[in-house]
């Protein structure tokens, strides 16, 4: 029984989510689907993006990580299927896909007459291309299908986000969480005991009860990298940082003389 | 393993969606329960009816279709359940099967007292009337059930929308999706190439990115009706727009002199 | 094919649920995972307490109930297990299986290095303690596991709620739902014919048509409790009520002489 999980912006007010569980409900009976968020703010790739990649790897080999965060639909930006590390990936080519992918791996367009539907909708690929593909992936058995699916040329992925790969000693706020809390990119071996965001510096401390109520702090998340927190509270309000924003090792951002 | 979809306004903050999910677990083991959209705003029937229509039938031969938008609950209202084109629906007869049902079609109120909890409350029928009519139809294999049930009287449903059956070359605003766009119920060969809504007109073109971000358009949505959209923005707020709005055909809304 | 059910604060637009359910895909593939309640409010334990009591006890023999709501985690609150009436329960000892637990049953402590994930994060032990307990629960077969898991040593809870336990006589607000309706533990039994609640009394009716829309009303809720709505609106913002205040027969708060 085939996994097959949904990441969109599409909420739970609406019937898009559940027009593409009845097409695979339909195509591939079998599959287990599962829902990861549908409440990715409108049109926000990054943030689908970080939602991905701190998921995906968790689920089982031959998992299929369908995502439809996809303000270009209908546009110029391809629809693709990616396989890599035992995992298939599928949705637009926006960037979404910009944290989980790996060089070596393998994309493909999803062009075939046979996987989309008859009459392909311009607003809504996740019904008639996304969730038919990953529903005839789960049906010949998503572990033993030969690397190519078929479903179009291969093709190298042009999607990007807002900013580009990071550099060593540099983190920056990749995700802000429904907590606020701010969560960057920079490993805690790079960080070292303290770091400095929207110029304040903070200790590295164990989690949020070594701080009082309303108090900053700056631990290791559970994406093993560096994340500002305010205990009980927001840290995003509070720092007023945007997504992007520079996360230093202290030392890094308070040279010594 | 039958397919048992769940339609509600209960939100995912309360405990009366496990409930359902509780008493379908225990009487019908085997189902396959699918989270359609819980989200419905409170008591919205046109809503819910809408979302019902646009899903329903994806969804594989024999699935049990569960609707508990029902701001009348213990009141004069009836529980009901109905079959159609191979599909199964339970709910409230307060006009959310307005857009599904077909004159051919048989309804039943659910009356058995087999069928209902020992004590039915007042106010939660999903968890003590439909949760368990739709785990009794998926135990007797949905497929195979004679076609009826055996929990009631047949009965002619009663409930009705704000807005009648729609006239040849008008439309209404239908439904507003989560993004704020219009969804009209005319058809796109009744439009033609351009529509009023609002005193605007607007040509009909193909997506989102043919037209400029911030710009008004029509085009064909995913129900294969007119929709009006802003492209990465909300055509509620900019229209100033509510549903029940005409949508016209052009040349209906000026015509030629 | 156990079931999972899952309990959090961690909302709809993360991957913290995500995550949870792609760590029991990986060590329980068949369980059968079902969402009760992502947008418990943020770390409010009382309120994911009332959830859990009012939907476990609908689940079959052997279901598995896992609660995060965890504004302590990585402090001094034990991770637990629990075993009562059939089902399992696992989470934070903070409280949140308060209205579920009964003195004679047993909790042990989630301590085994075998269940607990190789790197436990400090801020996440929704992933690295919770969603493993459960799958390795699971897995097992649920309904023959000897009563002692094996996880750790026996504990006795410590966590608490705002409110202790009920005096005869006296119901306090517990929960406010998302439609604002304020929900009591006060029994209908002991309630009799009408309840006072902020000042006001109110006659104890069947349902929401039995007042005119706008008007305040008592019934008999899905819970079997005394709740107090608005037929159409708000009691919470109506009443100005917060939980833990007192909700009293009538002939109690106003005693005759």
């Amino acid at each position: 029984m085939a996994i097959i999980t949904l990441t969109t912006d599409f909420g739970t007010s609406d019937g898009y989510v559940g027009s593409i569980k009845g097409v695979i409900a339909s195509l591939a009976p079998d599959a287990n689907v599962v829902d990861i968020a549908h409440d990715i703010p409108r049109g926000d790739i990054a943030h689908a993006a970080w939602v991905l990649a701190t998921t995906a790897h968790e689920f089982p080999y031959g998992s299929i990580h369908v995502v439809v965060v996809d303000p270009g639909v209908g546009g110029t930006r391809r629809e693709v299927i990616i396989r890599g590390d035992g995992q298939w990936y599928i949705g637009p080519d926006n960037g979404v896909f910009t944290y989980v992918f790996r060089p070596q791996w393998d994309a493909w367009a999803i062009e075939d007459a046979d996987v989309r539907a008859k009459h392909v909708s311009k607003t809504f690929h996740g019904r008639d291309v996304f969730a038919r593909a990953a529903a005839m992936i789960a049906r010949v058995r998503s572990k033993t299908l030969p690397v190519d699916p078929g479903f179009g040329p291969a093709v190298k992925l042009v999607g990007t986000l807002p900013w580009g790969p990071r550099s060593r000693g540099t983190g920056r706020i990749v995700h802000i969480d429904r907590f606020g809390n701010l969560i960057s990119d920079l490993p805690p071996a790079e960080a070292g005991r303290s770091v400095t965001v929207a110029g304040q510096s903070l200790a590295v401390v164990g989690t949020y009860e070594d701080v009082a109520p309303g108090q900053l702090l700056a631990y290791v998340g559970s994406a093993a990298t560096i994340e500002i927190a305010v205990r009980d509270g927001r840290a995003d309000t509070r720092l007023g940082v945007e997504r992007g924003a520079q996360v230093l090792p202290a030392a890094a951002s308070t040279p010594y003389r």
